[in-house]
């Protein structure tokens, strides 16, 4: 089976390209923190993915970077990161906070020694800010008590808009896996089957097809749930003449994907169906829209002022498109307020949801952003399915 | 089909508890905090699981408790949660930031004013220490200067320690669902299928059988892989007369289960076979000395004790029982520096992991425990199978 996958030359590329960020920023150093579900950023610089532990990469502006792991996964990130220089922290134990009594941690202390430029500290950027958890501040500021800690996502997150050929071709793998999924589901799905089992019928596909994970937590809703923005799978039954949410995606080396429709089993009502055609209309008109170059808050602009133009705006909770990558969720974000262009091979989830007080829609599809357009990283559900 | 729950009446009965333990700790209000992947505290006081975004509690000593959760969550949780006061706060929005141009968020200020005693706060018990975030503390001291706050775990997780009989019976149908699921791969494994593929088939099973997800990232290892403590499983190919390590669990409404045990296709090198037998006679030396009243730092000590008296300590990681419950990894450890008794019907995971250069083997069972010992939670699997 061809796994699609990262070579090591190109995480070293992406350590030297932030270290030459972190220095234009003023910074001593970097602290990029990981947790299981959030993993994007530790495992874009190491490959390591942290499990039931935490983790992070502790990068200085000059020198040798190294990858900070849990009381039990010493072995672990050996075996799978590309780091030759891996530390053992508590800070990085299970939320359940054992003790580990007899074994032996480093420091933040220790670190600044080994690896800081001249062994010292001043100025410290924190990446992923929004998941950096109390213990490693309380830490850094016991030890450092002087220490500035800043916000440093910008100087490196980035690095990971625009995607090389072979993070490309991994999200290309990702899709086509996930069609597959999709495809077994409308081939099995029957009614009184439940939602999770409907799950599990695209579990089962995702890992015999050669994915390493789900891409998201995966959406299988009938019925009223079709409206939450957010939700999770239910043991409730698959019913006909109902809308279905289908939002699958697989992961392939870390990258994921996602496709989402509404189907159903049989006709909908009238109401329900020329919603769902509206947003199938909506979504062609957001990949319309992007090529490189445009403004991002411009596409959504646009966007938006056609759907208002159409008289659906009170069914629009947010902007159509996020980007998409290590997360099926990552910056940047294509909102109204964006101040930033669209740029050759920028990877995009087109993310059309629309939703009514007693159902939702959501079609989902990827993009690269070309120069004249986009490249579809998935196209085969972009249709009204009925089964 | 059975899908075991938990009442809305037991998630009300937690959160008077917590505030008797609140108010006996001096504190004017908890903040619980969860993520995706870290759900269990927030699950537990109210039935809901954070997806993409995170999602806290606030609980006052008195009054009435908040859910306090993401920009795109309000409809999920207001469908899924057993609160009837949520509240939608920027702090909570998923780690790629956005800026939702447009939406209204609540405040710590609007919460403390609406929900606090009083509608004030000068003490502010964390829980959920290790996984709360920056985001949350820099708007907490911005919005209240002069707060302090206090790490505040011990206030709630012992409201976890010991299971209810709802609790026990999500937590024995997610051992059953396991179970199958092992069974599953022990019929349909041959050499040649990659771990992951190994992976599929046990989250089919899972979903088949009513999981509603998994209870921890499932292992399925084969070769030196077997050795990390902590791992994920990979594209590596099964094969003979080789340890293949499998630890599956389930989640049964939030219940995790996880069962372990090293298998092989065909007869194991008698170095190899050596230890994973010792490591099953380890297994069941645990669950001998476990029983209500016993210290649980005493059942460690004399299980390192045997364990060396019988010369494989140099084959040890860590101590051989953590709890289990909403978390597959959760508090209290049991380690030699524990200071508790083990209580009845406090639930533990048996976990049992020797390595040695290139191998390992990890025996895992749940048990329950009772006034003269421990009812299994799994027990199908504590044998060699060879296939």
């Amino acid at each position: 089976m061809n796994t699609t996958t990262i070579p090591k030359q190109e995480f070293y590329d992406r350590i030297a390209k932030f270290q030459a960020n972190i220095k234009a920023a003023g910074l001593d150093a970097c602290l990029v923190h990981a947790t299981e579900s959030d993993m994007a950023n530790v495992r874009y610089l190491s490959e390591y993915w942290p499990t039931f532990e935490t983790s992070a990469v502790f990068v200085p502006a000059e020198g040798e970077a190294v990858l900070l792991v849990g009381p039990e996964s010493e072995i672990y990130a050996s075996h799978r990161s590309v780091f030759r220089n891996i530390e053992k922290m508590i800070e990085y134990r299970e939320s359940a906070e054992p003790e580990c009594p007899g074994m032996i941690f480093a420091t933040y202390k220790d670190i600044v020694a080994k690896y800081a430029p001249k062994g010292k500290i001043k100025k410290l950027g924190i990446v992923g800010w929004a998941i950096t958890p109390l213990p490693v501040v309380t830490s850094l500021k016991e030890q450092f008590p002087d220490i500035e800690l800043v916000k440093a996502d910008n100087t490196f997150l980035p690095l990971r808009f625009i995607k090389s050929g072979n993070e490309l071709d991994c999200m290309r793998k990702a899709y086509a896996i996930s069609e597959l999924a999709i495809e077994a589901i409308i081939n099995e799905m029957k009614p009184g089957m439940t939602e999770l089992q409907i799950v599990g019928i695209a579990q089962r596909e995702i890992y015999k097809n050669g994915g390493e994970y789900e891409g998201h937590s995966l959406y299988v809703f009938c019925g009223p749930e079709t409206n939450n923005a957010i939700s999770r799978p239910t043991h409730n039954k698959i019913v006909k003449n109902e809308v279905i949410q289908l939002n699958i995606g697989a992961r392939v080396s870390g990258y994921s994907s996602s496709v989402g429709l509404p189907i159903s089993i049989g006709p909908l009502p009238e109401r329900k169906r020329k919603l769902i055609d509206f947003g199938l209309e909506a979504h062609f008109k957001t990949i319309e829209l992007m090529k490189a170059g445009r403004p991002a808050g411009a596409v959504v602009r646009d966007y938006e002022a056609w759907v208002k133009s159409r008289g659906f705006e009170k069914y629009m909770l947010y902007g159509p498109c996020h980007a998409i990558g290590m997360m099926e969720v990552e910056q940047p974000w294509m909102e109204s307020t964006s101040d930033y262009e669209l740029k050759e091979n920028m990877t995009f989830q087109v993310d059309t949801f629309f939703y009514d007080h007693d159902f939702g829609l959501r079609w989902e599809n990827g993009v690269v952003i070309k120069k004249d357009g986009v490249e579809k990283l998935s196209s085969k559900f972009m249709k009204i399915v009925e089964i």
